[in-house]
């Protein structure tokens, strides 16, 4: 029997300790600070424990012996936990989506002979797999564009938009300067920015706006054009954009009647109301990412979508599924000593391992994730 | 010499007494609370005396003896002092849109002897003067539409909006529910409803929406129909009705980092930045006033279109000419005694009055404000 603990128990750690649990050759214990995110895994044969997974000495302890461990911890704790594991010397796969570069942890993880998969979710995680394999399947890559977002299928006034993860995410994914490349060099250029449309199939029309989410890939991909975008129904970001240039976003505080406030903090509370999912709404994940290169003296165009449904049976989210199933499927891998490379692997870095790129689309596919993806011709070179 | 009294020497206060004391017949003295205010008209021919206006017996000593009153006061004391000057026997206009019905007081101040024209601006004001004659002008009104906005030349993202008068007036706008009558019967819809494309002469297209503005109209206009619609650019309402429907106008106080924050007062603090108009930037008013109603068998629509922009020279605004010129040119008449009738008078009530009627719209023209009336058959009755 295979040792698998998941750290974090929260909406994708539940999940993914249930998949992995879903096959006896696993034993998980799963362990959260939270006893009603932990008590949501009661009935299953999943073992919980409270714990502080915010203090070092605590994830050492939990991790002690085990095969692989799952991070699935809110980003502000997912790097500490990331580098305990890695000094505990246990392979680790983690979706904690953290601030901090995760490469900044690679030379301690070969060094301690750990495999850390990171950022292995949808986005940072497919989206990063996806530009790995256009980067192996080509002789030079010309550009690379990434589109993602996670959105509810019924169109509400007026921001048309469901919390699929931490609306704090959301807001500092609206804030924060995005980064990208144009022409080989770095842009940085304002979150919300060049809105325009995109035709989705099965969708219909959204809007793709920057964001700055294309992190260890500005590093690892080798492409003069690489960009990121977020996608939402149109005119979300206009309207995000009124709120923050408004100052409802910001994080200075304002005097009113005598007190300090935070905008930010009275928007969050605000917007948490009007875009909290009601129980069993349906919501849809989309990710395509279009790369374009040359190849054997031919440009061709490598095309990846995914398409993914809120799932009924179960009542997981797309933006769960999506983002769980990726970490899952690594971390069973890890546990199956199926991946030992030392040292920190975006997925990107997994591309050129055939097997471990067949495990994560063949088990994506198993659990009804829908990819395609297509090569085509678009000009000789 | 006749005294005439300015109760209040704000943007439209200051306005009035320089239009008064630009006749060498009056001799105008300005009462307001705040110094810089009245510093303002330094070097003109008007005396100034601070006091504070909120208090009825500094009312009545700064009103004791003189010919009229103008009160141009904010709305939460315009109705107290207008009170005091009915109390002290003194003739008065008034421009301060109180929340309170101005026609309480009818009874009072016909028992003291007093006129007192009161909603003398634009809207209140020039609009109620011509329902007044669309009533005067008919057999039967049918149906009276007015719309109203002041609005900046210069559109600016997100709002295209610049506050020409009090912002807590404007969200009050926008947030209290407005009353009009619809096939005989009143009905109540909530402020930015039913927003509707508006060709305005001279403009383009503007949206209006519900605003509770009739007032005194509800009562004294006998027409089957009879609303009042605010004119904005077009999309202002959406994104006001977003910032309303998200909890950012509500008075409702919300917990915010252990602190109470209502969030009105937080959106005005950030609005006020948003819609300060710069030093100098053109704007325009607009009001159109359109009535149908059958006269000696025939149906008629009589329509009265005033339309203004800032005064270059002298740098007031429209909003503030065309609402402080109405009420300069009333209290002129009144402490001319060219109108003694005791009572309460929204301008409806001085349609049947030839003579006033006549000095309002040829003192306005005098003024450069230009209100074009048109009079069509539309179809026999």
């Amino acid at each position: 029997l295979k040792r698998v603990v998941v750290l974090g128990a929260g909406l994708v750690g539940g999940l993914i300790a249930r998949d992995v649990a879903s096959d006896p050759e696993f034993d998980v214990t799963a362990y959260d600070a939270s006893a009603s995110a932990l008590a949501r895994l009661a009935g299953t044969r999943i073992a919980t424990r409270r714990a502080d997974l915010s203090d070092a000495r605590a994830v050492r302890d939990a991790v002690a012996g085990v095969d692989a461990v799952a991070v699935a911890l809110p980003g502000f704790m997912g790097t500490n936990a990331v580098r305990a594991v890695i000094e505990a010397g246990r392979p680790l796969a983690d979706i904690s989506f953290s601030p901090e570069d995760p490469l900044a942890l690679d030379a301690r993880a070969r060094s301690q002979g750990v495999p850390a998969i990171v950022d292995c979710g949808v986005a940072p995680g497919l989206s990063n797999l996806f530009c790995g394999l256009a980067q192996e399947q080509t002789d030079a890559l010309e550009r690379v564009s990434i589109l993602v977002g996670g959105l509810p299928a019924r169109r509400v006034w007026p921001y048309e938009y469901r919390l699929v993860f931490s609306l704090t995410d959301v807001l500092e994914e609206y804030t924060r300067p995005s980064r990208f490349r144009e022409a080989g060099r770095l842009v940085v250029r304002e979150a919300l920015s060049e809105v325009e449309p995109v035709d989705i199939p099965r969708v219909g029309t959204l809007e793709a706006f920057n964001t700055d989410g294309l992190r260890t890939l500005l590093s690892t991909i080798d492409a003069p054009d690489l960009k990121e975008k977020t996608l939402r129904w149109p005119g979300h970001a206009d309207r995000m954009r009124m709120l923050r240039e408004t100052g409802f976003l910001s994080n200075d505080p304002v005097v009113v009647g005598g007190v300090e406030v935070r905008p930010r903090a009275l928007a969050e509370e605000l917007l948490l109301r009007a875009w909290t999912r009601p129980d069993g709404e349906e919501e849809f994940t989309v990710l395509r990412v279009v790369a374009e290169g040359r190849r054997a003296g031919a440009r061709v165009r490598l095309t990846w979508d995914l398409y993914d449904r809120t799932d009924a049976a179960s009542g997981f989210t797309s933006m769960a599924r999506t983002t769980g199933f990726p970490c899952a499927i690594a971390v069973r891998l890890l546990a199956q000593g199926a991946f030992t490379t030392p040292g920190v692997f975006p997925p990107e870095r997994l591309a050129g391992s055939a097997a471990v790129v067949g495990a994560l689309l063949d088990g994506l596919r198993a659990r009804g994730v829908a990819i395609e993806a297509a090569v085509e011709t678009v000009a000789s070179a």
